[in-house]
């Protein structure tokens, strides 16, 4: 079995994290297969959406603690060993956001550290109930200071304070209110509502989701005045595709688009 | 009728959109009536608070599909149109926020695509129950660039994303929760309660409201320690006035202000 | 008796805002107290959690008006003085955030205007059910400009224009669900709640909290990318102590771990 599995439903792919006797750790081999999977599917035009996921009882417990361990052993204490390690996982973590199609976190069990990183990171995130989350590198000595980036950039200041320095869970219902994760559903239901969610998105015209979600994380980086400009501009960018123009036109007639994509 | 009617009570301008055919669409007309209304309540010392609602069934639908689908006859398939739509939207939406006057949204029916934009943009907003919200640009193919400017500058990025590309409505409770409306009222309650709302601000000293205003969104732009240099300096300002001493002193002395405002 | 108390209990020091005739109100003195007391406590290796209360009716009232009348009197009405009263206020806010330990308000009573700023900017907070939370300086003709810097960066706009300009009060609950407070607590529980959320992180591995704290406001400042390179950097910092080095060994052992802390 593969460390990283890929599936195909129609236009989704699903991505099964596949270490469960290490809860789907971040360990080299799985930044890698995240890494070039996500690489590959950035290039593939019949994906229009991703899910990832977890095998066995978890979604993700973070990093690789016993690979972590084994780098202190170099000459250096493991200090470029560490260094790289943050580099790899940013960008995995990074290219999460600039893929071209949506992501989609579908989460149970645990997300802990980095695996609570992965959750905040993805576009959007479907929890099953129960799961619980928690930045709590701190429980060990390990502040979780490169999940907290992430983490920040989704819930309330206070709150993501919490978290990170008490080591406390949260479930997935207190997630949804902070804004962590979108939706809550049964957990006999994650994979089908995870889906149902993907199958939506993928039904919509593909250019203008793909145009919409570099334009969604460009335009936050900026200030108003910028970020209306720039916006503008993906506006005119969008309007230009005969698809946009059959859409708009179907709306009015009151009729489906016929769509070429 | 006038496309943009504009009514008064006491120091309250209140503005009706009046396109109700069109949903209250934010055409050529529409735009640049609300531009100049705006403009000329700048200058106007009388006018404390300004309320936009929407005759109708609807606050706002958006932008004008018919107008913008015409811009395409143009020899740039409508490029140079499309630009300055959005410039002069833009325009509308920098100028609310610029304004001197807070600028409360009085929402009922749906308000979509630029319409939730206006109420995004909107110091604040007060919504009938029922209401409807919704970016729902990319189920037509145009994804919501611009109304997502001001939509992920109000709510958490997961729930921003999710209403972009699923195209999907939320009712007036949950936009409350997510802090993209202040209020949500009873439909038959609406008008009376935005306005009670309207004059509770207008009954504040007049010149402290608009120096807060213009401080509001100065600081909010700005890192944290030239925030506080920057609303230093304008407590300063503030308590320069005459006004402002009598509050103070009236405070201390358990009476009420006596105020020339 | 001090007009701020400070009271030690193992590792968390807890002090008290000691005016309550004037409702801890932040006057030069309490002010100077303040700052201080912080100045000390940032160079004491034994405290590794501060909590802030108020004794009396109120958590704090804001500056002290009085103080602040007085200060008119002089030949340029006040401008120096209120200048330099920001300043110092100012700085007493930023050296919290600058604290190496975590800093939580336990607040009861009211806490309005920059009794309010000083909650929004503590690390945490936790508040007593029927506490009540305004910025109502507009009431009296002064727009509460630097308390709004620490309360919008806690709670969504619209909300913060809100309360802002009516001057209205919310309470406790009310407050935890905009992202103000972290924890609402019976009053009679309000210092052993506190307390205890104190103890729990006093008793993780203090320096993982201090380079956590630290970061946590830096990479809030940044973009996303400067933010994940130098938090990166942090965890490799934080990676080469001993403590953690353990922490994470006795993790993977299953066994409590031994830190020289």
């Amino acid at each position: 079995m593969a460390i990283l599995e890929v599936t195909q439903r129609d236009a989704v792919r699903h991505l099964t994290m596949n270490s469960p006797e290490r809860l789907n750790a971040l360990s080299d081999e799985m930044l890698a297969a995240l890494d070039e999977t996500l690489a590959a599917l950035a290039e593939d035009p019949a994906c229009r959406v991703i899910t990832i996921g977890g095998a066995g009882k978890a979604f993700c417990a973070g990093h690789d603690l016993r690979q972590m361990q084994a780098m202190r052993r170099s000459a250096d204490g493991g200090a470029a060993g560490f260094a790289d390690l943050f580099e790899r996982c940013t960008k995995v973590m990074t290219r999460i956001q600039q893929m071209p199609q949506p992501v989609i976190a579908q989460v149970h069990g645990i997300a802990t550290a980095a695996g609570c990183q992965l959750v905040a990171t993805c576009d959007m995130a479907v929890a099953g109930e129960g799961t619980r989350f928690g930045v709590n590198g701190v429980n060990i000595g390990l502040f979780c200071s490169t999940p907290m980036v992430a983490l920040s950039r989704n819930i309330a200041p206070k709150k993501a304070f919490e978290m990170l320095t008490t080591g406390d869970f949260i479930d997935a219902a207190r997630a949804e209110a902070l804004g962590l994760v979108n939706r809550v559903v049964p957990v006999d239901r994650l994979a089908a509502e995870t889906g149902a969610l993907a199958d939506q998105i993928a039904g919509k015209l593909g250019v203008a989701v793909r145009i919409g979600k570099r334009a969604f994380y460009e335009q936050l980086a900026m200030n108003t005045a910028d970020a209306y400009a720039h916006t503008g501009a993906v506006m005119v960018e969008n309007l230009a595709h005969r698809d946009t123009e059959e859409g708009m036109q179907a709306f009015i007639e009151k009729r489906p688009p016929d769509w070429n994509q």
